[in-house]
């Protein structure tokens, strides 16, 4: 048996108003005058002065503010890479990702095109990135991706949608300044959150766990019962505390197991219908009683208490070949179907079953 | 306010057998054929094949065995690096330490004595580190100290026990095989597990608490638990496998808080007597009820379940001036108290007060 050797996050700063130390944080790992630091920040704070205010710029460095509205393509980091080469003098000092998971996955990847030839699309997949990426900083406004602390970036090519896996894609830095998530709207707030539960169960019901997974998964799953189940009326700072932490630990958590069925079937939607992954995971999920039973039943609660009303079928209007599509780009994630239920998944979830639940959605 | 950016461990791997890795870990860290791998190694595995014999020597790499009777010394790492640069054709490409807390802040101690002039006295206290360390690798073969995640290396030098704390000074790489730990002696296995229990308790009950800390804080105790008070007839490897988690998280814990009373007494303990780190906090704590109630009674119930008697009277035959020596150590770790009982704490705890807690022990 072989154990992964898993790439941390080598530089975390925690703490409220943290952000403000970017630019010390910067500071040294500038390269010469030439070479810019490019932020990436979700455009949800174009007019938001006071974050962007913050936001060290000296020399060239640039703003660049991009939609988070649609899932990340490979095409969309591609042009990021194309517009940032087209427009430095040299390679930059480093890419900066402000936002939510999007905006994370994006400044990942680009920080490796930059220093790796062809397309992005080229190197979804496992440990295909041939040299280390341009220095890069994670700074999430929404927590429960775990975008910060993963060695994955996910990505919508062409064919699939997959992420770049690699030792260079997790960050150099992480800054975790929970202030920057106060304005999340509740529904974001919920969907991205329960991307992180989501990871939790998946990663504790799976066959693949271990104590490194369950330590970190029952820690964040803790936390997110505190969050949403919120009995003891919790400050909301130490709530959005709470969640970030959770974010980081249910990242850490699906380093050593995996995801499973609702991931599978939630990049399934992405890629025909374009969902967002956390409300897509929460259709998901919200379908999975035979599979999570204790999970979804505390999911319902949680989304009964914050009044989520999830859209429904969703699917309803799909050709037939556009569910076959589906089903097919759920069914390639092996790893997740097989950490769900085991080495004979493909007897539990047959085609049918799983076209089945899609149309319960 | 300003928050540490914390550099953490940037590689980890998990798992039983893990150790069988190490080849494949070293080999692309080795610089040339003239700059060996150095493995500090416990003495207790001296006789013990089925450890030695999975240690990848080539070229000129060497196996020094080190004894951890004693708490690790600034002169020991001196004359341990005076020997590596006499003994090796060039700078080694890389120290590997073998065995608890005492291998593990030898071998980050001597990694950055390679790289910086003077000697290892010169560099107790924080970020007096000028030049980065060596490769250095961690392999704990036994849990609890968090040696294998933190910041810092404790030193016994001629004027203090210190330890030295720099960005420079965390291991490149940890294993984490938990069945390196099967052979520990009950007596050290339980010593050295409290002293990640103390972190928690430490930690958790600080006024530098956050909300990072907490829920490593949190995770750590909670494993401790299970462990130490083992209502669930947990499986040997299991047991072990976690008590390996509880010290990476209690270690974590520290990292944005602090520890409290009894490191700093232990340390007093330590300089004076010689107490090992282990069984120093043990004794402390076991005194400690009136500023950790639910903490001391709980290890008094686990102290009680293993059948564990600590020493007695040991500070009985000490002169006046040793114990003022002792005292002076214990209140020079000035941010402890203030951790422990609130920037106040002068008021608290008084001279005579801690001479008395002393006394009991």
């Amino acid at each position: 048996m072989s154990y992964k050797n898993f790439p941390m996050v080598p530089r975390v700063i925690f703490g409220r108003g943290s952000f403000n130390q970017l630019s010390e944080i910067l500071a040294p790992k500038r390269l010469n005058i030439n070479a810019p630091f490019i932020f990436l920040v979700d455009d949800v704070f174009k007019a938001n002065s006071w974050l962007t205010s913050r936001i060290p710029l000296s020399y060239d460095d640039k703003i660049i503010y991009v939609s988070a509205a649609e899932e990340p393509k490979t095409s969309q980091v591609d042009s990021l890479v194309e517009n940032i080469i087209l427009n430095t003098k040299e390679r930059p000092s480093g890419i900066i990702g402000i936002g939510g998971g999007t905006l994370l996955d994006l400044a990942k990847a680009v920080a490796i095109m930059l220093t790796n030839e062809g397309e992005a699309k080229d190197y979804q997949g496992w440990d295909l990135v041939k040299n280390e990426a341009v220095y890069h900083v994670g700074i999430p406004t929404i927590s429960g991706t775990g975008a910060e602390v993963s060695r994955t970036t996910v990505l919508t090519g062409p064919d699939r949608k997959l992420g770049i896996n690699s030792d260079y894609t997790p960050f150099d830095q992480v800054i975790l300044d929970s202030e920057l998530t106060k304005k999340v709207p509740t529904e974001q707030w919920f969907y991205t959150g329960m991307d992180c539960y989501i990871h939790c169960i998946e990663s504790l019901e799976g066959t693949y766990l271990n104590t490194f997974s369950q330590s970190y998964g029952e820690m964040a799953l803790e936390l997110c019962k505190e969050v949403f189940l919120d009995e003891e009326g919790l400050k909301q700072s130490d709530s959005e505390e709470k969640l970030m932490m959770a974010s980081w630990h249910g990242g850490m958590s699906i380093v050593y197991s995996q995801v499973g069925i609702a991931h599978a079937m939630s990049y399934g939607l992405s890629y025909l219908l374009g969902t967002k992954h956390g409300i897509g995971n929460c259709i998901v999920f919200d379908q999975l009683e035979e599979f999570y039973p204790e999970g979804v039943k505390l999911f319902k609660q949680m989304k009964e208490k914050h009044g989520i009303e999830l859209p429904k079928g969703i699917c309803s209007e799909l050709s037939e070949a556009d569910l076959n599509k589906m089903i097919d780009i759920a069914f390639d994630l092996a790893p997740l179907w097989e950490n769900a239920l085991g080495k004979n998944w493909q007897k539990i979830m047959t085609r049918d079953k799983l076209k089945e639940l899609y149309l319960k959605m």
